[in-house]
């Protein structure tokens, strides 16, 4: 397996210096502190981490999450899942439903390979999709979504999940798990007391469903949802057994710009920084860089200059392959080719336009993890 | 070489209703329709067209570039130009300045590849460091790059150029081959006078860069700049002897909506879409679709609703996996599992969000392109 373009400078001193950019850097040490003080948190409030997938899309920081102790991997595609299945690694759960005989053609492949995958569902269409497609053998795992108020996917009331809970449960080919119910409009509400606020009328409709599926004779064993940005709330009073977070591992600019826990001491570190340099300072204030729509997602506004000889400047997109750093009067201004770093502005779709993390520690490139299941 | 999820679908009848999604459509008819519609352009202008790989990352559709007519190809990253050398295609002109001498030691390797490669600097520090970097040899075409008002990269003083000129013209390892002058900025001015408004000026500050390398004993073989936006007016009347125009090829929501020709009859047609498919319809009307941020790029706002069963309604963005289509009261909506194509809002990043090219004709898969230069 190839490692890119840089692997040839894994464990060179000048390593930094040498990098081909624009591209991903992971500081291990902060990785490393992100990943156990999750856990540690879940420990203290006796619940599991089913860490996400979709943030990382790479099996290899899968595995550390699971050594780490996490229940399983959530996965948003049928390709992560099948990432996650092809290493090996158990305790998948598909966090989007899908409906496409061709898709779930996939997943009962992935399925084949794996002692424990599940899947969500929110319609009756859904549920016997899954049944004809899955096939004979072991039952494929099922959790009922549900909306809780992200209106997104999801059932909205709770005769509807009884029903479709109950529906899997006929069916010999799916195995009824629980429910899912993630609201994902309110990770990045940038006050703690607002956060909780909602987060508490959401836990407040979910208890409806759990209510009424347990009146059905249809408890669920796994009530699953939340992100990084409503960790705390979940594990300390949310009516789940488990959480879903993913980015809290890169801390990217949306998520460093809320208050995670209450007075604002951040759990987390950032470790993801996109690596750029300058290719052209011909214009007053201004360095141009190479990483641009094609090196950072663009939909959480614009990156942050994390350092290298560029701290003060503000980035700003400009094209697909150009950045801007703009300068105060009188700044010094980094040199064509230097290296500057950036926070990505929101870490999931940056990661998804790279395919490797280059892994540093204390300024040295000590490995590279493929980012396996980019596209598809 | 694998073709990815569908390659079984190649031929297949039913291949669209089974296509794994989401996934890149491409209609040859308006491809090929597009391709030689701008070269017809260019033969009647009597200039070269050198398309922009940056739009399409594809091998295989830089071939048929090529054997339209294209004098070469313009590429904005050392990757694409490598993916292009690889495939034996000749005429490479990297757009972007290339500085660090780990991504010139590339170009270098590129360039040792292939008959004719040639690559834009604006600084005298990257001159140097690209006849360090490249070595003995046949010597390195160099164009120099001049800001006419974009205010991005490229030199801004005409006697500038004419030093960067000079000293490529002493180095043994580079040869000067002119200068390249791109107004990213005009080519989404939406009405047709108002861009050659703006793109007279631009010429005018051009034509005295070129008066003064020309007056210096170095006039440049090769004027290039221009895009899809400006295409008609630079071929018609600008001072280039050629065009880098990209996103003709496919015509997104951006330059779908901009007078491309005078009086709006737009001389290209649409030939890329995103198929995505309903993964859930719980929601007054709304139907959510597996094609979000991860399948799209944002720097052009939402998509368009192109066709399948969800004409007339709206797209809207939900998550990086998720997007939604809004319908008025009382219209048919699309089931769970329906595939629906929609026009990318700005296809470059867009296109390097993917792997493949499902290359469609008459709605049959006839084959799958591999997107080569994606990520790097």
């Amino acid at each position: 397996m190839t490692r890119g373009p840089n692997a040839g400078l894994i464990g060179a001193r000048d390593a930094q210096a040498r990098l081909a950019t624009p591209c991903l850097l992971l500081d291990v040490d902060a990785f490393e502190h992100n990943l156990a003080a999750m856990m540690d948190l879940a420990r203290r409030y006796r619940r599991q981490v089913r860490p996400h997938v979709k943030a990382h899309k790479c099996a290899m920081v899968g595995r550390h999450q699971l050594e780490a102790g996490a229940v399983g991997l959530c996965c948003a595609t049928v390709r992560e899942a099948e990432v996650i299945a092809e290493a090996g690694l158990e305790g998948i759960l598909v966090t989007s439903p899908v409906t496409a005989p061709a898709m779930i053609e996939r997943l009962a492949h992935a399925h084949a390979r794996v002692g424990d995958l599940a899947v969500v569902v929110d319609s009756a269409a859904g549920v016997e999709a899954l049944a004809r497609g899955i096939g004979a053998g072991r039952p494929l795992g099922v959790l009922v979504e549900i909306d809780v108020g992200q209106s997104r996917t999801g059932v909205t009331r709770p005769e509807d999940a009884v029903r479709l809970a109950r529906r899997i449960e006929e069916l010999p080919q799916l195995r009824y798990r629980g429910v899912q119910a993630y609201s994902g409009h309110l990770q990045h509400v940038p006050a703690h007391v607002d956060r909780k606020a909602k987060a508490a009328e959401q836990w407040a409709r979910l208890r409806l469903f759990l209510d009424a599926l347990s009146a059905d004779g249809l408890p669920p064993e796994i009530v699953t949802g939340g992100g990084t940005g409503t960790h705390l709330l979940d594990l300390e009073e949310g009516p789940f057994t488990e959480i879903q977070p993913g980015s809290y591992l890169f801390m990217d600019k949306q998520y460093g710009a809320i208050e995670l826990a209450p007075g604002g001491s951040a759990p987390f570190r950032t470790s993801l920084t996109v690596a750029t340099r300058v290719i052209s300072a011909n214009q007053p204030n201004l360095a141009v860089v190479d990483a641009g729509f094609k090196a950072m997602a663009t939909d959480a506004g614009p990156a942050l200059v994390a350092g290298g000889t560029a701290a003060g400047a503000a980035y700003q997109f400009m094209g697909d392959e150009h950045g801007g750093l703009r300068f105060g009067a009188g700044a010094v201004r980094p040199a064509v080719g230097d290296l500057v770093t950036l926070v990505a502005p929101h870490c999931d779709p940056t990661v998804n336009l790279h395919d490797w993390f280059h892994v540093m520690k204390d300024g040295r490139l000590v490995d590279i993890w493929r980012i396996d299941a980019r596209g598809y």
